[in-house]
């Protein structure tokens, strides 16, 4: 099978939202008026974001749902997106997996697949998202204020775990492993939860490199420092159940959340709950935002410690 | 020199016509009322769409210039772009001239880099370029009517040529080989061409994947046919100087080239003249759609040669 025939088969489906979708030489998307366009694009690499052993049709649903996660940190909309693959050979009982794990996500935000690039290489996934957002409404890591909480949905450090254990530093019973390795390769963008924060967060990021990098992103933007409490970080039992150094590891400098992790003034908790219910999404408030720069973790012990706020480097 | 650092060292730049940068989860653009978007993806690939060879501040023009190619094709205005970045190492000495060209090329078009990714793995380029284009102003593949005469700007084949002396198949002398790199490895987008034509072309496509397949994109799309001139198709003295054979395969299968290939009314051919003039790009009228579908090629001898439409397989 060619490359147009395998593109044409299995990535192309009618796209009724899009003026004009692929085949062209560009797609044409049309924005309302009094909406801003909102672009953000991830690269997953096969062995540097991904396993050889995820199955394609996780992959497919991973490479979007990182994207749709950028967005949902924005309070953006999911308008359309594009794809470039690069794919070893042109294998359909992987492509055709791929293809509907990929487009069950877009179905599933009412988004279309508008452009995009095949080719022959290392197998590589590179999705551009586009959505839209009222203008001046997106939702910013500049914006915390000192007083304000910190909360982040759902939970952290399994898909951590889940690398752990491919790595062979953990062993899991297999109805753990699962549910861990669900959490690396199958997140759930946190979209609806986003649109319902734009008029309630000050701040927001979603988790793709770990907490404490991410945090430190907000942080910096915003020119403000965070007290953190370590006991109410959103876990599962699974990772509970893990040597401290390990369960620690995985909460704070995790990686592949794609929870979003974001600020509000104590006033609207209750609002930030009730928006969190109605999303679906689980919401934690997990620490205080300062006037002091700098990160400080409150311990079990109720010991406070400075903490460095790094990110996941990909050349470190 | 850590992923962060190098990423804001050498790409992030102020970004005055978006409404928010890199730097953010997503970066934001508005779009002028009236205005619909155009967007275009394109990977390279180290091995498959450029060597090992390729200076990188040309390999970072190159990127860029074949988005905005599609983007010319489109007649649209380019606005932003986003990039996916994946190289072995964080290599000062190659990143630095990368940006440059990268940039230097966004410059000379007043387009901004308005975010992406930068992970360590196999050198390749991900571009998704924006651009604007008026509501029902976009060219396209589909609107060749049988009559038109059919156009291709600049010349045909060079970047191939260079591709086979690389290959070791051809020997050519230094500066004829300087000229047909620059071709491969540099080439310039057509987008004051693009532009120009909206109102005068009837269908337009970039030339990607070589004159015969992407003649036949417009083909089908437009259910058509077309009489192709060889006596007529621009190429330059060296690639002239080659074997029938070669040059031949440069000229209609080559790949690479970047030209605008459009049609439009012979009524229309002075305008035509003259918008090309106006952006500074030759063109040359090269045959004529007819309505029996099909692609006939009149050799130099004046006799018709049926020919198969196709373009270069990735997967073949």
């Amino acid at each position: 099978m060619g490359e147009f025939d395998l593109i044409e088969r299995y990535f192309v489906r009618p796209t009724p939202r899009a003026v004009l979708g692929p085949g062209d030489d560009c797609a044409l998307l049309a924005l309302p008026p009094g909406q801003q366009l909102a672009v953000s694009c991830d690269l997953l690499l096969q062995g540097r974001h991904f396993l050889a052993t995820v199955p394609p049709e996780r992959l497919g649903h991973k490479a979007l749902a990182v994207n749709l996660s950028d967005l949902a940190a924005c309070g953006a909309q999911p308008l359309a997106f594009t794809l470039a693959l690069s794919l070893p050979h042109a294998d359909e009982s992987f492509i055709a997996p791929l293809a509907r794990g990929l487009l069950a996500l877009a179905d599933a935000h009412g988004i279309e697949l508008v452009g995009g690039d095949t080719t022959a290489g290392p197998l590589s996934l590179c999705v551009t998202v586009l959505g839209q957002v009222p203008v001046g409404g997106a939702l910013l890591r500049s914006g915390a204020q000192p007083g304000d909480l910190l909360w982040v949905s759902g939970s952290l450090g399994d898909a951590r775990l889940a690398l752990e254990v491919f790595r062979g530093r953990v062993a899991l019973p297999a109805a753990d492993f699962e549910s861990v390795r669900l959490a690396m390769e199958c997140p759930t963008p946190r979209v609806a939860l986003g649109l319902s924060l734009r008029e309630l967060a000050t701040s927001a990021i979603d988790l793709s490199d770990g907490l404490l990098g991410d945090l430190g992103h907000i942080l910096r933007r915003s020119r403000v420092g965070a007290l953190l409490q370590h006991a109410a970080l959103p876990h599962s039992a699974t990772l509970a159940a893990q040597p401290p150094a390990l369960r620690d590891e995985c909460l704070l400098r995790g990686g592949d959340d794609y929870e979003l992790l974001f600020t509000a003034p104590p006033a609207r908790s209750e609002a930030v709950r009730a928006a969190a219910a109605a999303a679906g999404t689980p919401v934690t408030a997990i620490g205080t935002i300062t006037a002091a720069t700098g990160l400080v973790m409150v311990d079990a012990h109720g010991r406070e410690q400075p903490l460095a706020a790094r990110g996941y480097d990909h050349f470190a």
